[in-house]
């Protein structure tokens, strides 16, 4: 098989468009075109057609795409078509929020464990879990199977937490330490940088404020 | 002035290159090409050419960029060569956990309130800000001259609460909850959806184990 170079823009937008198909089942649709979902989720239907056609030919001309086949295939190109446990490290505010964070479960990312190394938080119930011992990593991992680990300590401690992730046979790794770490090769890490979307919004507002928007 | 729609993409790697140069600036670094550039963020140098040719001409051929001065027209171009006063609505461990997000402070944005409607969190102290009642929100809004919005509570209530930051005057909105919310064409507003970030990982560990990558 060719292999192309998927933008990541690309994959962004086929999650986006996976949870409007969703939707759309929900509501009992069964075929719909590209110009639907472009409008549904804000893009041009050129767009939606060339991002799909990386993975194929989903569609029939004139008639359009099957909402339960597409939302299928784009849930499997994605990796959702199977259930991802997921450990969490830092149970502080934010790895306290993201353990009850609903949108981590509608996806298929299960919480299997939270860890801290805080004796005050260790033993702690945060939702349905225990807050661990960093002592209990590994075998949590091995043994819940986790292939995802979050990283929400503070950025002194991220690349030791990262370490011992990747040790412990983590593959991939979402990162809110604003911290730039380091990882082998063969695991894939992307950082959280929550300012980023404010930025959009205050590009925006500066547009307009200038009458270019 | 001509108009061109500048690609949301776009701002954000415009926002990825004033961070990398930030740092060069810091170690001292006075000019640098857009090979640098792109070498340090990971993407292509016709890629940074492209993305900073939207807004104009900054560098000079064969010598390439001054850093100070590509710094400053970016971060002019973000809108943040101001200081943005943001409230929070929510103080759950979101909220809470936003409220002493470092990564805001850093690009210029300053919580100047949160809120919340429960008796239990109103009074109580975060950092160095007192968690106020929804009450108060318009006049702080309007005293603190805040043009941004963070919601951060459940999606239930998370119309009610867009509403009354529009109502109190709110330009921009970056909402947590799992819900698409109405706002006027005159307000900005992006959500947060963080498991998109899962689905990249899990897309490309799919791509890994399918030896595509």
């Amino acid at each position: 098989m060719k292999v192309f170079k998927i933008p990541e823009a690309t994959i962004i937008r086929l999650s986006v468009y996976s949870r409007f198909l969703e939707q759309a089942d929900k509501k009992g649709i069964v075929t719909i075109s590209s110009g639907e979902i472009a409008e549904g989720v804000g893009v041009s239907p050129a767009q939606v057609r060339k991002d799909l056609a990386y993975f194929g030919e989903f569609g029939t001309r004139g008639v359009g795409y099957n909402v339960k086949d597409l939302l299928h295939h784009t849930l499997k190109i994605l990796g959702l078509s199977r259930e991802w446990p997921v450990v969490v490290v830092g149970a502080g505010n934010l790895g306290t929020a993201l353990v009850s964070y609903r949108g981590f479960r509608e996806r298929g990312f299960k919480i299997v464990g939270i860890f801290d190394n805080d004796p005050n938080k260790i033993g702690k119930t945060i939702g349905d879990m225990v807050v661990q011992s960093m002592e209990e990593l590994p075998e949590t991992i091995a043994k819940k199977n986790a292939a995802i680990g979050v990283i929400a300590v503070p950025a002194t401690i991220a690349q030791d937490v990262a370490d011992l992730l990747v040790k412990a046979g983590i593959k991939a790794i979402m990162n809110f330490a604003p911290k730039a770490l380091m990882v082998p090769d063969a695991v894939e890490i992307r950082n959280i940088d929550l300012a980023v979307t404010l930025e959009i919004l205050t590009f925006n507002l500066c547009m307009r404020e200038n009458g270019l928007l």
